[in-house]
């Protein structure tokens, strides 16, 4: 039993730039050599989510299009009143989908769905690089 | 330590159709001898989400109609235009509550509440048999 | 690689009083003397969430104000027509926030952001006594 952590960024362009990490995080295993356990994936900061996703351009509109439904980037949000930044929508929105996802790994392979992506999903405003931290735990 | 695996499938009657898998992964867990570290509940494909809830027939309309009232199945979703597959809805439904739980392992058991089970919430329209993973990671 | 547990209590005053527990759970992390892994943080019980947050006090309103206006107190619930206990509405937040978080854990510390805080965010009536369960399982 041994742990390994990968450490990689990606590059937003814009808010709710939608980014498939999947590769990475599978590069990240291989690099391991743990072939049985757990991955976790986790994006530091409180404007950031990660969940999964079927990766195609349809669910890249309707996924922005429910976060603006619910969490409308009009609403008074007592966070920009006090901070002025813009961004009290990315936040809630961000605590609700959560920074993190453990995925089971076995035989050296990520158990995701055939059409089952691993998503960086940004709630914040400006474009962002930002920091993934994967841990991968097991033998 | 060590690390191992249970697969076993689940077999759902109609959209929405909410699951209490809270057995299957004890008997999975007794299984095992582990008996003491993590648990990981992960559901393969796209459509289809863990979480827990209090398993009673209340919550079990009360679930399907906050998911109606989020993320109505009448709106236009993008996904559906492009792949004429009549569930947008689910895919978006399933991406926020997310396909992965991970549950303590204490003394052989899993520290739930005593009225918090262990849910798949599979929210493709058809009827599916779906495949749930369970990793045990402990010693 | 070991695994080690560490639970703690947290008395909320209200509904939807939303607690750091960062501090109690970094505690954890140091007194168990691992510090490389992954950190599990778990509240029992079907009314409590756990997620990430900046813990400031607009949030603590916005988030708040975001989980009325998503699945308001006022709407009829079947659990609460089943058990007259007033709390179908807690139920099913707590429901799509889910009551686990995974952290990786490297050198000794969380990799949160640095306005990342742990939350427990109670969404049941009266106010509770809740226990957290952290376990931490690394080299």
């Amino acid at each position: 039993m041994t742990v390994k952590e990968i450490v990689f960024t990606v590059q937003t362009a814009h808010e709710l730039d939608i980014k498939d990490i999947t590769p990475q995080v599978s590069q990240a295993v291989s690099k391991s050599g743990i072939r049985d356990g757990m991955v976790l994936v986790f994006v530091p900061g409180s404007t950031g989510a990660i969940t999964t996703l079927e990766y195609e351009p349809g669910l890249l509109e309707d996924i922005p299009r429910a976060l603006e439904r619910l969490f409308p980037k009009g609403l008074r949000y007592e966070h920009h009143e006090r901070w002025q930044d813009g961004n009290g929508h990315s936040h809630v929105r961000a605590a609700f989908i959560g920074p993190s996802l453990t995925v089971p790994l076995s035989n050296g392979r990520l158990t995701l769905g055939t059409w089952q992506q691993i998503v960086l999903c940004d709630m914040d405003v400006p474009a962002r690089e930002r920091k993934i931290i994967v841990k991968i735990m097991g033998e």
